[in-house]
């Protein structure tokens, strides 16, 4: 063991490592010891980190909310909505941690508030894209951004389960990205959005 | 004990009790205990007919997907989605035990498919009031009926679910339904739809 150890790192480092898990085997197979194994760590150092396997998870879970918002915030419309589409491997980890904790927050008051809280950053996020894109003439301005951003999170979040449950939807998805499909139900006007 | 003894009838009544426990004290709440009290048999009864807490509640996921579609398969469209949308507690009960599977579907591939079903079955019945629609100039004919059934089924799911994680879309959906709104987005050419 090092003398100077980033918390914060190793952290990152075994929430990651469950969301490798998640993406290979699923949510089953999430354990302390199969995440000790993935990560290259002792089960010591994992339930000193989050205590237990729900510990594990809520990390996964947190992280999994910090990486996708990071990675497409910024980014123009489209790259915000197929930012969260189960397209390849890693979002569909991402896909089914979210799927795990939408059962947990059905039960539990906390969980409830956080993905609460997640869903209106994402609409938030996804409502200044939409202000923007509109600003720049490519969706239709006289819609309320609100009313878009809402329908179009929906959309995603609705869709990416529907995939999960359903091989067929998974590759219709795969095969062709759905977003330029909705944009232009929401009054796209030209191809390049954002 | 009567001599005659109507399974089917006493199945329903069982699953209908374990409904009305989940729209009352959510999906936690359900025990073979209280299943037994709500419905006034004893937990052997319960036990003889469906095994345990889990058989109880795949039997209220099962009850809740053929009254569903027993009450909204022959409506217009706007009744076909308002129906699974929680505007009552009683739809808010099929809500919470779809979100309840969904979870359970991510795991287990026999729950999976069984979702995967009816989630077929739901965009088939969506579809044919579409195409319904388009052929009464309801709807933008124009538009590939399949593709707009899977749209619609995909928003009034989410929004169902996010009404369920979050108290204020809850109050914005219950105070005006988003359906209409959503067909006069994919064409709707009048007021009446159906």
């Amino acid at each position: 063991v090092p003398k100077i150890v980033d918390h914060d790192q190793r952290r990152k480092e075994l929430a990651d490592a469950v969301l490798t898990l998640v993406a290979r085997v699923g949510v089953n197979g999430v354990t302390v010891r199969s995440v000790a194994e993935e990560a290259g760590w002792s089960t010591g150092v994992l339930t000193h980190y989050y205590g237990s396997r729900a510990g594990l998870l809520l990390a996964a879970l947190r992280r999994a909310a910090a990486v996708t918002r990071r990675d497409y915030q910024q980014g123009p419309l489209t790259e915000l909505l197929e930012g969260v589409l189960p397209l390849d491997e890693r979002r569909l980890a991402l896909n089914r941690i979210f799927l795990f904790f939408y059962a947990e927050a059905a039960t539990d008051e906390e969980i409830r508030r956080e993905i609460a809280g997640y869903l209106a950053n994402w609409r938030a996020d996804v409502e200044a894209a939409v202000r923007h894109a509109q600003a720049h003439g490519a969706l239709d301005a006289a819609r309320d951004p609100r009313e878009v951003a809402a329908l179009l999170v929906a959309l995603a979040d609705a869709v990416s389960m529907h995939a999960i449950f359903d091989p067929a939807v998974m590759e219709q998805l795969r095969s062709r990205s759905p977003v330029p499909g909705w944009l232009e139900t929401f009054g796209e006007r030209s191809a390049v959005v954002g």
